[in-house]
């Protein structure tokens, strides 16, 4: 195993601690927890919108709290989710008056821990509602789309829902916000070479050298297939098949796009297949917007890629464009 | 060769593509060329700065071309020089009448052809001035400081020097202050794996896989030493060591760290070193300003990371922090 960490046992602790000591000014730790919040002042009864999830993905989850994305992000060991307990201290610890949106995505033991989570924070009058992101094309069928998992789509869903708070819109519409982004939200990805969890030490699958896994998850989920390596623009299209299948494009529709990298694959990788996505989509007539490209919901060392594809109308290009401001996410819609 | 693109020989001119078509209102090509340059509106007079380089680093270099940092970035093949006639091409359309800085990392081809194409556009009237980063501790002594290579810590000089043009301070003063940022830089890295250059197909080097390489260059030069595998804090430990040896830092000392992963570098390892770098910092009464985590200047699928140090004083610190809005690099100086 060769990782620049320390003890294995300290691994998500140390991540921790080093995200917080860079950017003091921005996020904080509830005492003693694994629960990271946002340190910026905001107005009393904006929504709050949290999340949770396993370690070994950032930016997601921890790096999008911040200024017009997410208040807290309640923070679990490698590929594990958090207790309810802390879920619950996160979300009284964000509610600011005006009910909190519990936002994740759709893995059994994060669903299970908000579900109860929720539950004890009523008994303290506080409201909450969930969304559940599962953009994953590769995990289930289309007719059964609530089956799948949640992956790096979910950061158009922190990204809009957080506009949303962000303008002061009540939590209802915070709520119909983030329901209409994963709605609207498909994502299919690639992988190349496994992870190592630390405190496995060894390979979480194995991957020939000469081939792909076709929809692989970010915990190294099997995908839908193993194929011979491809190319970059054979991949491309692949995927843009895969979505557009499921979720048809037509001529004028806009969209943005997010090319995620697993975690090993180089930044010029991402843009050379960002590249044949954008001439596909705009043979197609289909306009890209505020295209994301880079390291966005990674899986350690593993290589590979993913895109994603949001849907947009009038309301989400304009809460897409809202400014934001978290340690990994900047943007200040400058023209 | 597992990598995600299309024929080796078109890597570089597909990447160029690819970030263009991603940000079109920032950026855009010279004509039938291999050069970048900013697209936004610039005030008459205010000084150019341009630099170049070879590929398989981004976002260094072409990544740091916009607002409040770099006016253009002539694209070399990986890890090759672009042209002499190309760079005066770039020094030319990046005059605004102020003149313009040339900011480029020590290597042999760039500073050759950077000193011609000065050559060249000074029949046209355009003035300018070098500056050559050279913060790579581990490529040569104290006492011969000026031919280390430059690596990660460019960043901070295109930062700071990008401020000062933005400030429309004027060519002398601009290159004052990036001749500052350059004395006052640091940087030492480690290698865990080789890159692999498209066209060549295989690895750069060879490394065990219980070894770790000190010093090691972003293109794969040898470093200082080979060790056996080292955690993150001795790591962090050994780095600081080297730097505060070169360049001593004292109690009250006001800093800024650039952690920097080179590739496959899971993002939660820079954060576990940066975490007992802050800790050592602190420890001697440092303070550090402004910390840069994250893939800044890489070597495609290289895993290791560099940490470089820029020792602060108040007009350093105030051009640092002054906002900046690149494809790679957004900084608006919220609080």
């Amino acid at each position: 195993m060769k990782k620049i960490i320390n003890n294995p046992e300290d691994f998500v602790r140390e991540v921790l601690e080093g995200v917080v000591m860079a950017y003091p000014a921005q996020i904080k730790l509830l005492e003693n927890s694994n629960v990271l919040v946002a340190n910026h002042e905001r107005p009393k009864n904006k929504v709050g919108i949290v999340t949770a999830g396993g370690s070994g993905h950032l930016p997601v989850f921890m790096g999008y709290v911040g200024r017009g994305m997410l208040d807290g992000c309640a923070v679990g060991e490698v590929f594990a989710s958090p207790s309810a307990a802390k879920m619950a201290d996160m979300i009284k610890a964000c509610d600011l008056g005006g009910g909190v949106l519990c936002l994740f995505g759709n893995y059994g033991g994060d669903k299970m821990n908000f579900e109860m989570a929720c539950e004890m924070t009523e008994f303290d009058g506080v409201k909450t509602k969930m969304a559940v992101v599962h953009d994953d094309i590769a995990s289930s069928g289309p007719d059964s789309r609530e089956k799948r998992r949640g992956v790096a789509g979910m950061v158009f869903a922190f990204k809009t829902a957080g506009a949303a708070a962000q303008k002061l819109m009540d939590l209802e519409k915070v709520h119909s916000i983030a329901l209409k982004t994963i709605e609207n939200t498909r994502t299919m990805g690639v992988a190349l070479t496994p992870c190592i969890v630390p405190a496995v030490g060894k390979p979480t699958f194995k991957i020939a050298d000469d081939e792909i896994e076709i929809g692989m998850g970010i915990h190294g989920e099997p995908g839908v297939e193993v194929r011979k390596m491809m190319t970059a623009d054979e991949i491309a299209l692949m995927i843009v098949d895969y979505i557009t299948k499921d979720m048809p494009l037509a001529q004028g529709d806009e969209i943005s796009v997010l090319v995620n990298g697993l975690g090993a694959t180089p930044l010029e990788e991402l843009y050379i297949v960002y590249r044949k996505v954008h001439r596909i989509l705009a043979d197609m007539g289909v306009g890209i917007y505020m295209p994301h490209i880079g390291e966005y919901a990674t899986s350690m060392e593993m290589a590979g890629l993913s895109v994603s594809v949001l849907k947009l109308d009038d309301e989400l290009k304009e809460l897409l464009s809202y400014p934001a401001d978290t340690p990994f996410y900047t943007n200040h819609n400058l023209k």
